[in-house]
């Protein structure tokens, strides 16, 4: 379907952030202006205690302009990239935004130099907002360079992120797929569609034409993926950080043991929960051989039921009443205010997310097909969505934005409330072996198959740090060799496995995935306590929502009520599991 | 033909470089060990004329040893693509290029620093050679940083050529072309024939089915050519220069007027004659509407004329002649040596270039079907390779390499001695009036299209300098409007047009192409006055070509008996293209 023969009420209203061009052009200006005042400071800044408030202001205004401004030029593009109009605000907005960092590379500089004088400024009540943030400023002593240097850094930011912009722009197209005799599209959206066929031809057609594209295309493929690995290494070596992983977790303000209990959890202690489910799912496949294109042939008849978006809505408000009235209100505005853009169009950005400023609505992307996935994606993404609006609505601009590390739970809570709900609520046997099958795989995606993105990721992080030569073969045979020992003997790898590799977009958001595995040990800890009726962690949580980035990632999470330090939940996540896994095979074996 | 069964003295021999894989990895392990030493020389490099002259020596030696190297794994990989052994080899030298660049990135700084001193150790005899090069460096003084920021800045090297290698690593592929009823391949290759074509519709659908590709990935080209814009300017501000046009100038020591002078003559003063090509064309083709892609239509119907490898050196030979037997000598060891592989083979590199390095042969790489295009690209790529061979066997090697501006003499001098000698010899009308054609064709080429291609790129360069976005619209539209001004009002632009700048490579080569122009321009002065008789001019062009790379290029060139800064040479090219045209108006007219 095209965009224009989409009911409007079913995609996203961008007119609540600007009514016309002219007002982002308005704003653009106003924010060229604004930088130039932000400039006078050069010298200045700690001067006086007002001095200091007054560039701080400013520069918060800045912020929330260039970030409304970003947030039109980059949904509009998203979902319509061939309007010309829009790729130009984009690429107008990104250069401003790279100019301004070059001319106000001396903020952190000035700060850091007066750190004594700042300090005594923070006790002040006007601005106590301030705490955070600049304390996390000022911990950047041993990683802050000489202006001079500094300056010449922010230049580099202009060069430094071709590789994801090639990345991002590359949409390859696909050779179609024989169903049935009749050719079908194959694309993002189709693929899964595909590989749950019961035709061994169909799945592996649809395997080899969607991977082969991205062999065709794996000298640009491994040379963007290289890019952004060389780059996240050199920002470390010039940083003075040991390794690409130390500079991204002191930028998260966590220790980077919680990556390594990421790993080890799912590498080492747990790793055999995965690989005697791949078992399970050849022995009732009845198969001598499994690929990995046949591990998504469903194990449970698909119970088939498909949800219109006002069903949607209907199950996530049961779903979510356990948080009360004023959480079920948000998720009815998304609706009504048309936060969400909910179909897939031609050339629109796969995928799903939720993205916005302090100064405008949270606004969801999805490509919605009325599947138990897309009810799924619908409840996570408003997940996000809350989070964002309880942030901006209790906290300052300046601690409202919260980082993925505790953004991942927010949307994860959700996910697992929903599943919950429809295990429990599940007709019968099959509609319940339906859907712990679907969170098994939930968990395998989260558990198991982040981990290995995440080692895959280290283990590229290293090389470029060791200046070892990145080539596609080298990338190749790498992520090969990690899917089978994660998948473990009993999955036979297709040949292109190893190209599989160019299609994840989370390779290139320098140590992301992992973030989602401890989302949800987190989340499943929340959501047990939640559902005994622990009313205490209901407010937890949603105090947790309302704060934002206030705070350091762990103390955010340890107000939640859980501390991601703590081996139990690693345990608790991998038993949870095994749980679900020992009452499926009994399902599946009385069957 | 697979590369196995073309006779081995149509291929190069590269085992003259080196005879085994293994004296490769001892030149290698010699080279590390090489740039070892140099580290030492930290801080000491000019505390005596000793140390100077040993540091020198040194660097002199791991410089021939990279470059043989680099030559070697280069040169075999463009044959061999698929071979990993050649593969790893060129990622080995690279990575060893790279790290070396980090690892004497101090040397520049201190031997700046050191000015007085070492401009009195210049004046010793032993030091002399060093003369052009050093002081070359002295004169950076004003653009070179302070070392920890020139140390920063040698890191920035390993992530700043994204942009080149992607657009690289990118290979479209097209649908085929309709032609006589028959599905044909359209490739970069078979485009030109498609569009010499007498049918409208298989011209219209090569263009079309070619630069559609470009269109469709517009977005990921316009992020790579804006890539390396930024990046040059980039390089050019942080190096204090004040734009990038500056930057290169400087590197090329030559004075910015050059460029200027070049896209003023092809601009406004010359281009009615291009202009009235077209025009002539478009009477000639007897048509109301002419298209851009109807450009290439033969105005001469074809000689159809195949040369053997073995008589395009007996015309080659013929035509060089006024150089005298030495030069001869140089050509026929070229034959003999093998330093020339002629034919194209499944994946070999295409088009054609000459290469080597000090410590090697000078080596040919072609792609050679016999036609005149094939002749004519031989004499070009021997001209390179003869000014390579005695500037090796005349020079220094720290005064061998010779930049690209003197380079495209040597090669555009022989080309020009063929076209004269074949439209002299010309055994009728209509033979000459086809060499005639090709000699208009060409000029187009160099002193019409590529100060378009110039003028474009300066607009690039300018537009990233002033952070303006540059996206595909962006691009594309200013490439419409140039290609429109250039061809003239007669010639009707195809919608596609804009979008055919992503094909162009030399846009990521900054500001190369002007260099074309330049350089046929020079030589069509030389070649006037050997044709002349003229003795000394054959004497100052050899010493020209024995010079190398020893002076400043305009030097250089006033030393080969032009003045590139004289207007005088525009004149004469530009009259030498209106002569021709007049020639063949009044042969067509006639006809």
């Amino acid at each position: 379907m095209e965009r224009k023969d989409i009911d409007i009420k079913d995609t996203w209203d961008l007119s609540t952030i600007y009514n016309s061009h002219e007002a982002f052009y308005q704003d653009l200006e106003k924010t060229k202006s604004l930088i130039n005042d932000l400039i006078t400071f050069k010298g200045k800044i700690c001067n006086s205690i007002d001095s200091f408030y007054n560039f701080l202001t400013t520069k918060d205004t800045v912020e929330r302009l260039m970030n409304k401004l970003y947030c039109y030029a980059h949904l509009n593009c998203d979902v319509e990239p061939k309007n010309q109009e829009y790729q130009t605000m984009m690429a107008t907005i990104m250069g401003v935004l790279e100019a301004s960092s070059v001319q106000i590379s001396f903020v952190d500089n000035e700060i850091i130099e007066a750190k004594d004088k700042v300090l005594e400024y923070l006790k002040d009540p006007k601005l106590e907002k301030y705490t955070y943030k600049i304390n996390s400023l000022l911990s950047y002593e041993a990683h802050i360079l000489p202006k001079e240097q500094e300056e010449l850094l922010a230049k580099v930011e202009s060069i430094a992120d071709t590789s994801s912009q090639v990345f991002n722009a590359l949409r390859l197209e696909y050779e179609d797929v024989e169903e049935d005799g009749k050719l079908k599209t194959l694309n993002n959206a189709t693929l899964n569609q595909f590989l749950k066929n019961k035709d061994e031809k169909v799945r592996k057609q649809a395997y080899t034409n969607f991977f082969k594209e991205y062999q065709r295309y794996e000298n640009v493929f491994a040379q963007t993926l290289a890019g952004v690995m060389k780059k996240d290494a050199f920002y470390a070596d010039v940083r003075k950080f040991n390794s690409a992983l130390e500079a991204s977790v002191f930028d998260d303000d966590v220790p980077s043991e919680l990556f390594f209990k990421v790993l080890e959890s799912a590498n080492v202690k747990y790793r055999h929960l995965f690989h005697r489910y791949n078992r399970l799912k050849k022995e009732l496949l009845k198969k001598d051989v499994i690929y990995n294109y046949d591990l998504n042939i469903p194990l449970v008849s698909s119970i088939n039921k498909k949800y219109t978006i006002d069903q949607c809505f209907e199950i996530i408000n049961e779903c979510l009443r356990p948080f009360g009235q004023d959480y079920l209100d948000i998720i009815n505005k998304a609706r009504n205010e048309r936060w969400i853009d909910y179909y897939p169009t031609p050339g629109k950005r796969i995928g799903a997310y939720s993205s916005g400023s302090y100064d405008t609505n949270p606004f969801i992307l999805m490509n919605f097909i009325g599947d138990y996935n897309s009810l799924s994606t619908m409840i996570h993404e408003l997940g996000h969505s809350v989070h964002s609006y309880l942030s901006n609505h209790h906290q300052d601009a300046v601690n409202a934005n919260y980082r993925i590390f505790v953004a991942e739970v927010a949307s994860t809570v959700n996910e697992t409330l929903l599943i919950n709900y429809m295990i429990k609520n599940a007709k019968n046997d099959q509609e319940k072996a339906y859907f712990i099958y679907e969170q098994l795989e939930n968990c395998v995606g989260l558990i198991f198959r982040q981990p290995m993105f995440a080692d895959f990721e280290y283990k590229l992080h290293t090389m470029a740090e060791n200046n070892e030569p990145l080539s596609s073969k080298v990338i190749t045979d790498l992520y090969a060799r990690l899917n089978q020992e994660y998948y473990g003997k009993d999955v036979t790898m297709d040949e292109l496995v190893g190209w599989s590799c160019y299609y994840v977009p989370h390779f290139y958001y320098d140590y992301y995935v992992y973030k989602y595995t401890l989302g949800m040990t987190v989340a499943l800890a929340i959501v047990n306590r939640i559902l005994k009726g622990n009313q205490q962690q209901v407010t937890d949580y949603l105090n947790f929502l309302k704060s934002g980035g206030s705070k350091a990632p762990v103390e955010l999470l340890k107000q939640a009520g859980v501390d991601p330090l703590d081996d139990q939940i690693y345990e608790d996540a991998f038993k949870y599991f095994e749980e679900l896994l020992n009452q499926f095979e009994t399902i599946k074996k009385n069957a």
